[in-house]
C-alpha cells in the first residue's frame, strides 16, 4: 500500500426530508446565493423547499448553470457576490452545479484579473481560502457533493479542465435521495456509469496489496452493477435510489483513492469528446473506457482477474481469457445502461471528427494513465476502436 | 437504508516516515503536552522520533497512560495543563493512550469540579469544546485515531464508560504501520479481535437494504480473517502490518455505521469482564460474541447468513444452519487468534465470580442490543454458556 493523507470535512445529511438542517447549518445572518441549473428545482417543489428551510436570510438567486458548466457563465456570478455582500452560496443541483459553484467560491477570492488563470494553475488555486459554501444534491453521479475538486468548461475554446482546492470543500451536503426521483432516465443512467467509472479510474490499476481498499471499490462496483439496470426498470424505487446516492457519493470522496495508484485517463479522454461533441459525460466514459482497457491490458490484466472474479464471478480461462471477460462483461453493463448504443457511429460522429480529440492530446504532451502509457498514438488507437 | 449525519474531520497520514507531519500540523509557538502510556516508546524509538519533528516546541510529558486508562490517572494531567499553559496536547500510543487523551482534553475544558459527571451525563460531555489534540499511533485496534470517541475506567469503583464529543477528534493522526512492530504478538490478536468486532457491531443486526455498508463491512471483515492468522505467523510482514492498521481505523471510523442499525452489547459486556477481572479488551469481545450471537440467533439470522455467503463461503444447508455455521467459524477464528483458550474456566474465571457482571448490569436495568433483547438475563445466559 501506498502512503497517503486522507482528510474529507464535509458534513453530510444524507436521507429524505434532510433539507432542514440547512438551517442550522448557515449563519443566521448569512447572504446567500443560491446557485442552480435550468430551473427544474421549480417544478420539484426542491426549490420552495429550500428557500423555507432558509427561513428570513437574505437571498439572491443565480439560476441557469448548464451541465458541463461554462467558464462564462459562472464569472456572472462574482460582480453579483460583490454588489450584494454574499457571504454564503447554497448550491442546488446535481455535479455541474456544485463544480461551478466550487469556481465561483474560489474565483470570488482570486484577486487577478483573468479568472480562467484558476483553471490553468494548480498552484494559484490552491492557494486560494474560498468562501464557505454548501450544496443540496439533485442527481447522483459526480460526488462532487462530498469532494473538493470541479471540472470546467470553457465554452469559447471548446476546452475543460479540472481543478481543486484544499477549501473548496462543501461545509455540508443535503443528500436526500427522493430529489433524483424526477430525474430523466438517461441521466440516471449517466449517474450509474459515471459513479462506475470513477470506481474504475481508482482500482483499476495493478495490484499494491490495499486490500481493504480493492473490497471497498469492489462493493461499489458490485452495488452498481446489482442496482443500475434496476434502476431504469423501476425509477421510483426509493431503496435503490438510496443505495445510488450512496454508491455514488463514496465512488469519489477521496476514501478509495487511499494509497492505491490512479488512472484518470478515461476520464480524460472523455472531456475532449464532451467538449467537441457536447455527449453526455457519463456517455462518453462508457464509449471510451472498455476500448482503453483492452488497449492497456499488459498493464492492468491482474486487477481485470480480479475484478473479474469478485464483481463479474468470472472464474474460467487463463488470466488474459479471464481479464478479457471481465471487459467485455463491463461493457455489456455499459449497453444495458444505453440502450445498446456504445459506437461514436451510433451519435453520428465519424473518424475525421473524432482525430481533432488525439490531436489536442498530441498538442498538450499528454501521458496519461498510471504507468504514462496512454500518449496521442494510444488515444487514437483506443478511439478509432470506437468508432 | 437509514438516515444519517457522516462528519469526521480528521486529517490521516498514513505510512512509513509520515511522523514528520507533526511539525506543519501544530503551531509552531504552541505548548504541547506529550501523553503516553508506560514507556515502551523510549525502547523503539518513536518517542525519540516524535520529539525532533516537534523541533523547539515546549513539551511537557505526561506517561504513565495505563491500558484501559484510568480516571484517577488522567485527571492528573489537568492541573499540569493548566500551570504549564498547555496548548496543544499531543497523544503517542494506542487506543488507551488516545482514548484517555481525549477525555483530558475535555476535562481540561470542563470548569466543574466532579470531572467524572462527564462520563455520567452525556449533554454535559457534548457541551464542552475540548483542546485541540493530535495523534500518533503506536497500536492498530481500536480506532481511536479516527473517531471521537472514547472508553474511560474509574479504577475505584471498576466502572467503564463511553463518551463522546463533536469536538474529541484528532486534529490529525498519524498512523505508521512500522510503529507497530514492537507490540507484543498478543496485543496483536487482540487488535485483530477488537476492529472485527467493531465491525460485527456495525452490520451483525437486521438488513435494512445498505448495500455499500454491508460491502464495505463484509470487505473488512474478509481483511481481518485473511490478516489475522498470518500477521501472527509472520509478524514483521509491513504488508500485513499496513493491512491491519488500515482496517482497524476505518473498522470504527464512522463510515460503516451511516444508516445502519447498530447493537454495542458485546463491548458493553466485554468492558465488564474487563473492569472486574482485568481481561484483555479484545480477549472479552472473542469470549462473549459467538454465545451473544447464538443466543440472539432469531433477530440476527438475515445478516448472519449473508455474512456467511460473502465472508466464509458458507452456502449449504437450511437459512438457520447457514446462520449457526457461520456463528461457528466466526469462533473457529477467534479461537486462532487466541491460542483455542476461549473459555472463562481459562482465565480462572468461576460462575459465583462473574455473576456480578450480569447483576451489575441489571442494576442499571440496561437492555442492549439493536432490538434492546440483551437483558441482564440474556447476559447471564451469555456468560453461563461461555463459562
Amino acid at each position: 500500500m501506498n502512503s497517503f493523507e486522507l482528510y474529507n470535512p464535509v458534513r453530510v445529511f444524507f436521507g429524505e426530508g434532510q433539507v432542514s438542517h440547512i438551517d442550522e447549518q448557515i449563519p443566521k445572518d448569512a447572504r446567500v446565493l443560491l446557485t442552480y441549473g435550468g430551473g427544474s428545482i421549480h417544478r420539484t417543489g426542491i426549490y420552495d423547499a429550500v428557500r423555507r428551510a432558509l427561513g428570513a436570510r437574505y437571498v439572491v438567486d443565480f439560476g441557469g448553470i448548464e451541465p458541463n458548466p461554462h467558464y462564462e457563465t459562472l464569472i456572472k456570478a462574482l460582480p453579483i457576490i460583490e454588489s450584494e455582500g454574499i457571504t454564503f452560496i447554497l448550491a442546488v443541483g446535481g455535479g455541474s452545479v456544485i463544480d461551478g459553484t466550487k469556481f465561483i467560491a474560489a474565483a470570488a477570492q482570486y484577486s487577478g484579473e483573468d479568472k480562467w488563470m484558476l483553471l490553468q494553475n494548480p498552484t494559484l488555486a490552491s492557494a486560494i481560502e474560498a468562501m464557505p459554501f454548501g450544496t443540496v444534491l439533485t442527481l447522483a453521479a459526480t460526488g462532487s457533493e462530498m469532494n473538493n475538486g470541479a471540472v470546467i468548461t470553457r465554452a469559447q475554446t471548446q476546452e475543460k479542465f479540472a481543478f481543486h482546492n484544499p477549501t473548496t470543500f462543501p461545509k455540508f451536503s443535503i443528500v436526500d435521495p427522493s430529489y433524483t426521483l424526477s430525474l430523466p432516465i438517461r441521466q440516471v443512467a449517466n449517474g450509474v456509469v459515471d459513479a462506475f467509472v470513477h470506481v474504475v479510474e481508482q482500482y483499476l490499476t495493478y495490484p499494491v496489496d490495499a486490500r481493504v481498499q480493492d473490497r471497498f471499490a469492489e462493493g461499489l462496483l458490485q452495488t452498481l452493477v446489482e442496482i443500475g439496470p434496476a434502476v431504469l426498470k423501476t425509477p421510483n424505487d426509493m431503496g435503490l435510489r438510496s443505495n445510488l446516492s450512496m454508491a455514488a457519493m463514496l465512488a469519489l470522496n477521496g476514501w478509495i483513492a487511499t494509497g492505491v495508484p490512479e488512472d484518470w485517463s478515461t476520464h480524460l479522454i472523455g472531456h475532449e469528446l464532451t467538449a467537441l461533441f457536447h455527449l453526455d459525460h457519463g456517455l462518453t466514459l462508457a464509449i471510451v473506457l472498455p476500448h482503453l482497457l483492452r488497449d492497456q491490458l499488459q498493464y492492468k490484466q491482474a486487477k481485470l482477474v480480479q475484478c473479474g472474479e469478485r464483481v463479474f464471478g468470472i472464474t474460467q480461462g487463463t488470466e488474459k481469457e479471464r481479464a478479457l471477460q471481465t471487459i467485455d462483461a463491463i461493457e455489456r453493463f455499459f449497453l444495458t445502461m444505453y440502450d445498446g448504443k456504445l459506437r461514436l457511429a451510433d451519435y453520428g460522429i465519424a473518424r475525421e471528427q473524432v482525430a481533432e480529440a488525439w490531436q489536442r492530446i498530441g498538442a498538450r504532451r499528454w501521458k496519461l494513465g498510471e504507468n504514462r502509457t496512454i500518449d496521442a498514438a494510444a488515444v487514437e488507437r483506443i478511439l478509432t476502436a470506437a468508432l
